[in-house]
C-alpha cells in the first residue's frame, strides 16, 4: 500500500481499513482469524459465569437499553454496549486468551465482542464479519507494536489501550465508515485508550478488555454520528503513541500494510495455567493417551524441568483454584488421571480428589537447567518396576509447535461444556470453520446464548 | 486528619471521604461550592444545545435505558450514565468552565453531572448532595495536584484523568460505599482515567469531562456491587501517579486533607473568551453602565494592552463565532454597545451586525509593556471632543478580583437565556443558593429541563 506523502499514520490506517477487501486477505490468514474467533467464543464462554461478569452485570444490567445483544453462555440479553463490555470481561477473566506475542496484546477477545455486538443489531455476512475481525486485530497490533515495549513496561495494560483502536476500526468497518470518519473513530479511541497493569490481580484487569471493545465500538458510533476528534491522534507530539509511549516505532504502524497480517502471529494456550508447566502436561496427556495402566500401579512420576517451573509453580499441596494452576504436582497428577488439563481438572473437586492427590504426591520435580522452557521430560514407574517415558521438545501452543485446529476445538469443548448443549457446541465450532458462507453472523450469538 | 502508617494515600484518601461530615465543612468552603454548582449548571444549560450534544445524543440516546435522569436544558430524559455523559459534555463545550488554576482541573463540570445524575435515581437531601459534589472536586484536584504539572505538559487532559477520581468519589459518598469499596471506587476510575490534550479544538475535547462523569459514576456503581480493584491504584510503581504522572508528589493527595479545602481556589471566567481580553471588556462595560451615550457619535475607541493581547486577540475582522472570541476589536465594540459580554454577544448575527461593526472599525488597540496581563485602559472619544476613561487594574475573574455571587448569577442568566424562561431560571439560581435547605436534590435537574 503507497502512502500519499506527509501524510499521517492516523489517516494512513484509516484509509487502509476503509478500502481492505475480504478477497485481498491471503485464505491461511483468514483461516488464522477463524480460529481467533473460535478461540475467543470459547473464553467468553467459559467466563461468563465468573464473579467478575456476574458483579458487572449485576451493576450495569438495570440500565440496558434496547436488548438486542446476547451475553455469551448466559440467558440474558442487554443493548449492544453492554455486551460488548460483558463479553470482553469474559473473554478475559480465565487468563486464557490468545496472545500477539510480539506485544502481549490478547485482541481476540477484545475485537470479537464489539463486531459480534454490532452484527446483532445490524445484519452483516459472515464474510465481512470476519474480514472487520481481522482488520481489528491488525489495527490493535500495529498500533501496539509503535509503542511496545517501553507502553507495557511503563504499566500499560496494551491489550486495554491498543485494543480500543481495533475495536473501532473493526465496528467502524462494519458501519460503513468513510476515510474522514473512520480517521475520527481512531482518534476517539486514542483518547479512550486506558488500563493499568497495577489492575492485575482483580476484576479491573478483566474490565479493559471489556471497555476497550465497548469505548471502541462506541468510537466507531460517535464517529459516525459525525463526532470529531484531532485526525493525527496517533502521532501527534500530545497523541497517543508520545503520551503513552516514548520514542514510538510508527512505522510498524504503516509497514507492509495489507501485506503482511499481525494475526498470523497469533498464538493460543492449550491448558488454563502457568505456562511454564505446560510441557509436563503435554507429556502426562501423551502417556495417558497411548497407554492404559491404573493409577493405583503407579509408584513414582518422575519429572525432569527447566528450573523456573519449580520457582513459579513449585506448589506441592495446594488447595485452591488458584494455587493448583501453581502447582506442577497437581497438574501433573491429574493430566495423568484424566489425560486433559481444563478448567475442570483445576476445580477445588479435583484439586482434593484423594485419587488425585495419591498420585500427586508420588511426583517428585526435578529442576535441570539443561532443560528448555519448551521442553520437559516425564516417566511413570510402576509397582512391577515397568516404566513409561515420554520426551516434550516443543510443548503446543509454543511457536514452534502452535495449536492444530483440533486442539483449539478441544478447548473450546472443555471451556463450553459448562454451559452448551453438546449439540450446540458443535453446531458453533462448525459455524465458526465455514463463518465465510453465512449471510448472518449473529448466528455464533444465537448459538451461544445458554438456554434459559 | 491522621494517617496510619504505612497506609497508602488510596486508602487514605477513601478512608477521608467516607468518613467526612457535612458539619466538618467550613462555611465559607461549603458557600464555595453552591457557587460552582450554580456556575457548573450554567455551563451546561449554555451548551446543551452544541453540536458534540447533539453528535452524542444522536449516538448514545436509542441505546438508553430506564430514561431516569435531565439531559440539562432540553426535553430529553435518559438513563443515569448517558446523563452524566451529556450533561458532561455539555459543562464544557463552551470552554467557559470553572478552574481549579493550580492545576488547570474543571471539576464542577465533572463532579455536577455525576452527583445529579444518581440524585435523579435515588432521594438525597440538599446537605449531602453539596456535600459529595464538595468532596468530588476534592479529590480530583488532589489527585491532580499529585502529578500536576508534568500530566498536563505530558500532554494529559487532566479534567479528563483526574476528573474520573472525583466523580468516583462524589458518587460513591452517594451510594454510602464504605471504606474498602471506595477504595475499590478510586482505582476503577484510575484504572479507566484517559483524555489526550491532542483532542483540543475538536469534540472529544469536552468527551473527557463527559468520560469522567460516567466512568467516575460508573466507578462507584461497580464497587457497590463488590467488583474489586487494585488497593493502591494511586500510589503503587504501576498505578496512577507513576504511570501518568513522574516523581508525583503524593503527599498533595493528603497534606491537609479535610482542612484545607480546594474548592476554595476555584476561580470563573465572566466572559467567554481569550482571558488575555478581559480586561477590556471589563473597562467597556464600566463605562457603559456609567454613562449615556449614542454610538453614532463614538469617534475613536483607544485601548492600551499588554502586549499578548494583540499576539493572542489581534483579529480586526473577525467573521465566525471563533474568530470574534479571538477579537479585541469586536469585544470591545460588543462589550460598549450591549453592556456585557455574553455568549449572544459573540453570535454571528452581533458580530456581522453594522452598528457593532462601525464601532469595532474605530478602536485602535496599543500594546504597551508597562500594562499587565489583567490589566487595562479605556477611552472612548466622541465627535465632540468629548472622551469617557476607565483604567481597568484587576479584571474581574482574576485571583485578586474573584467574582462575585452576583456576578455568577449574571453569568448564569446569559447562558440559560436562551433554553429556560425567566422563572425557571430565579428559581434554579435560589435553589442553588439554597440547596442546603432541601430534602430532594433532585429539583435542581426538575428546574433545568427545558420546557417541550
Amino acid at each position: 500500500m503507497n502512502e500519499v506523502p506527509n501524510e499521517g499514520v492516523t489517516r494512513t490506517l484509516a484509509r487502509y481499513v476503509v478500502g481492505a477487501q475480504p478477497a485481498d486477505i491471503p485464505d491461511a490468514v483468514t483461516h488464522e482469524a477463524r480460529r481467533a474467533l473460535l478461540h475467543w467464543l470459547g473464553c467468553s464462554l467459559g467466563g461468563c459465569r465468573h464473579e467478575a461478569v456476574e458483579a458487572a452485570l449485576a451493576t450495569f444490567g438495570e440500565f440496558s437499553g434496547p436488548r438486542e445483544a446476547t451475553v455469551l453462555g448466559r440467558g440474558e440479553s442487554v443493548d449492544i454496549l453492554l455486551a460488548a463490555l460483558l463479553n470482553g470481561i469474559s473473554a478475559d477473566v480465565l487468563g486464557f486468551s490468545d496472545t500477539h506475542l510480539k506485544t502481549v496484546i490478547h485482541a481476540g477477545g477484545v475485537i470479537g465482542p464489539a463486531v459480534l455486538a454490532l452484527a446483532e443489531r445490524t445484519r452483516v455476512s459472515g464474510k465481512d464479519f470476519l474480514h472487520a475481525f481481522l482488520l481489528g486485530i491488525e489495527v490493535a497490533c500495529r498500533v501496539g507494536l509503535a509503542v511496545y515495549p517501553w507502553h507495557y513496561a511503563r504499566g500499560w495494560h496494551i491489550t486495554g489501550t491498543a485494543g480500543t483502536f481495533g475495536a473501532a476500526a473493526a465496528a467502524g468497518k462494519l458501519l460503513g465508515l468513510n476515510e474522514q470518519r473512520m480517521t475520527w473513530a481512531l482518534g476517539i479511541a486514542a483518547t479512550q485508550a486506558a488500563g493499568l497493569r497495577e489492575m492485575f490481580g482483580s476484576m479491573c484487569k478483566s474490565l479493559h478488555g471489556g471497555r476497550a471493545a465497548q469505548n471502541g465500538l462506541s468510537a466507531a458510533l460517535l464517529a459516525h454520528n459525525g463526532f470529531t476528534s484531532s485526525e493525527s491522534a496517533i502521532e501527534a507530539p500530545r497523541g497517543f503513541a508520545h503520551v503513552l509511549g516514548e520514542s514510538p516505532n510508527l512505522t510498524a504502524i504503516t509497514a507492509g500494510l495489507g501485506v503482511t497480517f499481525e494475526v498470523s502471529q497469533n498464538t493460543y494456550k492449550p491448558f488454563p495455567c502457568g505456562v511454564v508447566i505446560h510441557p509436563v502436561i503435554d507429556g502426562c496427556i501423551a502417556l495417558k493417551a497411548a497407554h492404559a495402566f491404573a493409577a493405583a500401579d503407579i509408584r513414582r512420576v518422575a519429572l525432569r524441568v527447566h528450573p523456573l517451573v519449580l520457582e513459579l509453580c513449585g506448589r506441592k499441596t495446594p488447595a485452591t483454584t488458584f494455587e493448583a494452576k501453581l502447582s506442577v504436582y497437581h497438574s501433573a497428577a491429574a493430566s495423568i488421571l484424566k489425560g486433559r488439563m481444563t478448567e475442570q481438572e483445576y476445580a477445588v473437586a479435583i484439586v482434593s480428589n484423594h485419587e488425585v492427590v495419591a498420585v500427586r504426591d508420588k511426583v517428585v520435580a526435578t529442576a535441570d537447567a539443561a532443560i528448555r522452557e519448551e521442553e520437559a521430560d516425564v516417566m511413570i514407574e510402576f509397582a512391577d518396576g515397568k516404566t513409561l517415558h515420554h520426551h516434550v521438545d516443543y510443548a503446543t501452543g509454543s511457536t514452534q509447535r502452535p495449536m492444530s485446529d483440533a486442539d483449539i476445538e478441544t478447548k473450546f469443548r472443555g471451556l463450553a461444556t459448562p454451559v452448551l448443549t453438546a449439540a450446540k457446541i458443535e453446531q458453533l465450532i462448525d459455524a465458526c470453520w465455514s463463518i465465510t458462507q453465512t449471510d448472518d453472523a449473529a448466528v455464533l450469538a444465537r448459538l451461544a446464548a445458554a438456554q434459559i
